[in-house]
């Protein structure tokens, strides 16, 4: 990846002065794997000898995977492009930390390790609560969710449902043999005396190989000829019919997100949107459950599915932790991490942009687009819980502070629902003016409480002067500008509750 | 717009050091309309007073429309906030412009002057030329153009097939009444004895107002309702199944692209696409002719519709000028500027760029995408012609030249088809290595000419240091590197004809 025109894994300015010089680090950089013999194909080396010449100069002491140092180094001091001297300042910052590590004294690790403690129940039941804490609700009409234990028939349909390396997600490759609990072992085991019925409907799968099995790591699938293809479209569709409520399971595969699997569509891959579809003019009540690795476009699904658990890539336990949110055990109360953009060609649309026009609503300039609106489907920080928060009472200590004072801005937040749960609440601010152009919200701050129904808590957050500074292309350095800035608390980052703060001279 | 996070309305760098300082330009700078207002929403500026101190001060001489100017540079002066000589020196370049073009002496124009002189016949017939040479043949499958003089009955549908707003573009306000010649009045001026039917099909339109909506400069076409939209679609079809022939005349409105008019999505507008898959289905020969733009996403016609025209936002002549085309009177020889992406969530794609893997077809990282292949739909530089041309014989005077020298790169160019035709004939480069990342491919010559039958021209380019020059951010000036550079000569930027040159110090 370039940076300004230079590759980062042969960038001086990046690795030694702003790294070094101006941050003070003393470990040791890596190159991402093959990224050092990448500079060639990046039109920026002119061979693997010049590429390990380029980088070490710059400052990059390891390199992952791409041989340049391995087969040139030495060559390179013979010829007295380089001198040991550099060498040895590469080398030295690796074995300080090998030393600390105590790699000289035990080499090899226990490879029975990772299972041994992966596997202790404290462990599974971590991986558990993680997964609850990470999901985010994205939608729930009518309060559909949580779902009562005495359902009699279940419907749990869709390619993931079952799907082991799916509920773990991108990374397990290298022999590892997945062991998660899928989202129907999940529901299965939330519910043991009811019938849950399953149907996978037609295998998604990448058009081309993945890197793992590529690299000869996994197994290649077979490709599931059309006809049985359509018969499990169909079988999907009878088993929906034939349950009370439908828990689809949808998204994208382990090996469609990760290491070198981009897409070039955020849809549901493969005849997912239109099982979804189907199934839904059942007239049952549907839930979809997502495991997918990024913002997918669900425009169909936010505007008819009633409701929409996001559980991401959730690991070991997700399956569990689904069922868990599902059926009420556990209350959602993750955000997003990431805006959803309506379609692919939405993004990049993040919510810490700068503005160039008016923004939305203005009657000259309505929107970025002419047939859809600017706004993201689900904004940056949203999430719903199975209860419901005020948050009032917004208060900045004092309105009017000195460049390089701290101020604090605190809020009340009340469980107004019938059940405990969570809230993210957050702070964002968008200075009004300054040196550089500043973005129209910044998150500053955020704190995830517990709160008893009717109970309320006061959160507090300190904004500090390293909050209100930022790197300045204008100035070239760090800086604090005198200006107005919006104060916003709220649940996401559409928060309307709003302060004035003035920092001056 | 910011550039490196300092809005170019404001920004001094780019105002005074490159452009005067280094540049020596000497004329003057005017705002984009509200530019220099648009610095307060930018978060750059507290309010209009200070917007017009940071433009006047960062070097920007004229402001359109925002009023920032005319409202507070007497009071900045008035408080000493600027000095009257750095209002003299911004002032100076805009009257030495007005002197220069005698506007002291005719300060009015002649608003009747444009009419007069665009509707000249050597105007209108210059305006058809520019119209035809721009157009560009996307797919011609089995010949099916040129179109016959002969044909009896002919079927053109689809909502810009008749519209002189679509036909002349997206800048048609302040009162100017649209006068293109469309596609149909072009069919039918060059078929006068046949039977050409037109269906419109549904309406398409913009889901908010446009900038000239807004304005109230255009009139609000009234929406359609539903039924009689749907009524539209059956009369198309029915139009299209009732000819020997169909062309489909679909794309964007005026008002969809140009001005405050982006869109979320490049795919057809409105229920375009589903009339033209209706049409292809009943077997006639269709030919699809484009209003548009931008590049639209048109992989569907790409593989189904035997003949695609990209005719752009042709002008007042272009419905002649594509009659022109589809009937054999002009051979087209437009090339693309532009790549047309397979999705919209492909864009940004350029043809111009940096790699940062391995390209294409490498068996680790094989794409972009593991659902579609990262190459466009079109590529740039990309048309076809009614005739063929065979390049070769590439030449390079040279092999090896020193820093600063130029070289000549010449091809043969054959027109090995049935009849006259224009050849854009295009040089690029890529530089292997250099101080910085250098791209894929870059286009340094293109040339235009027409070759009978079987003639064969020799097509010299001129390959100077200049050309072999860049702006490096890693020397912070325009170098030039000693290097290895691919040449490839084509007729379009995935051109194979190749040769090596090597830049020595």
């Amino acid at each position: 990846m370039d940076l300004n025109n230079v590759p980062t894994s042969g960038n001086s300015w990046l690795l030694r002065k702003v790294l070094r010089d101006e941050w003070g680090f003393a470990g040791f950089v890596v190159s991402d794997a093959f990224a050092i013999g990448n500079l060639v194909i990046q039109g920026h080396a002119r061979d693997k000898r010049d590429a390990a010449l380029r980088s070490l100069k710059a400052g990059l002491n390891m390199d992952m995977a791409s041989g340049s140092y391995l087969e040139s180094l030495a060559d390179l001091v013979n010829d007295g492009s380089l001198s040991m001297a550099q060498i040895d300042e590469m080398v030295r910052p690796i074995l300080t930390i090998k030393v600390r590590m105590g790699l000289f004294e035990h080499p090899y690790v226990d490879e029975t390790l990772l299972d041994k403690v992966a596997a202790k129940p404290e462990h599974r039941q971590a991986a558990r609560l993680t997964a609850q804490r990470s999901m985010v609700l994205l939608r729930n009409e009518g309060g559909l969710l949580p779902l009562a234990k005495n359902l009699k028939n279940v419907a749990v349909i869709g390619p993931l449902a079952d799907s082991m390396e799916a509920t773990e997600g991108s990374w397990l490759a290298f022999g590892h043999k997945p062991a998660a609990v899928t989202v129907l072992q999940g529901i299965r085991a939330k519910l043991p005396n009811a019938k849950i019925s399953y149907a996978p409907g037609p295998q998604i799968r990448r058009d081309f190989a993945s890197f793992f099995e590529d690299l000869g790591l996994v197994e290649k699938k077979p490709v599931q000829p059309p006809e049985e293809a359509e018969q499990a479209f169909q079988v999907a569709v009878k088993t929906a019919r034939g349950a009370d409520l439908v828990v689809a399971v949808l998204g994208e595969n382990a090996d469609m997100a990760g290491e070198a699997a981009s897409r070039g569509s955020i849809d549901l891959p493969g005849r997912q949107e239109e099982l979804l579809k189907t199934v839904c003019a059942l007239g049952k009540p549907v839930v979809l459950v997502l495991l997918n690795g990024r913002p997918l476009s669900i425009n169909w699904a936010s505007q008819n599915v009633p409701a929409i658990l996001e559980a991401w890539e959730p690991g070991t336990e997700g399956g569990n932790a689904v069922a868990d949110i599902l059926f009420g055990d556990a209350n959602p109360g993750g955000k997003l991490p990431v805006c959803f953009p309506r379609h692919g060609s939405h993004a990049p649309l993040y919510y810490a942009r700068t503005l160039s026009h008016q923004p939305e609503g203005s009657p000259m300039y309505r929107s970025r687009y002419w047939d859809s609106p600017a706004t993201p489907l689900y904004p940056f920080g949203f999430g719903l819980s199975y209860t419901t928060f005020a948050i009032t009472n917004l208060k900045v200590a004092e309105s009017k502070i000195k460049i390089g004072q701290a101020v604090v801005v605190s809020a009340d937040v009340t469980n107004t629902g019938k059940v405990a749960g969570d809230e993210v609440v957050q702070l964002y601010i968008h200075q009004k003016w300054g040196t550089d152009s500043r973005p129209a919200h910044e998150l500053k701050g955020f704190s995830r409480i517990t709160l008893q129904p009717g109970e309320t808590k006061t959160v507090s957050f300190k904004l500090g002067a390293d909050a209100l500074s930022y790197w300045s292309t204008n100035a070239g350095k760090v800086i604090q500008d005198a200006a107005e800035f919006d104060i916003w608390v709220g649940s996401d980052s559409l928060a309307t509750l709003h302060a004035d703060l003035q920092v001056v001279e």
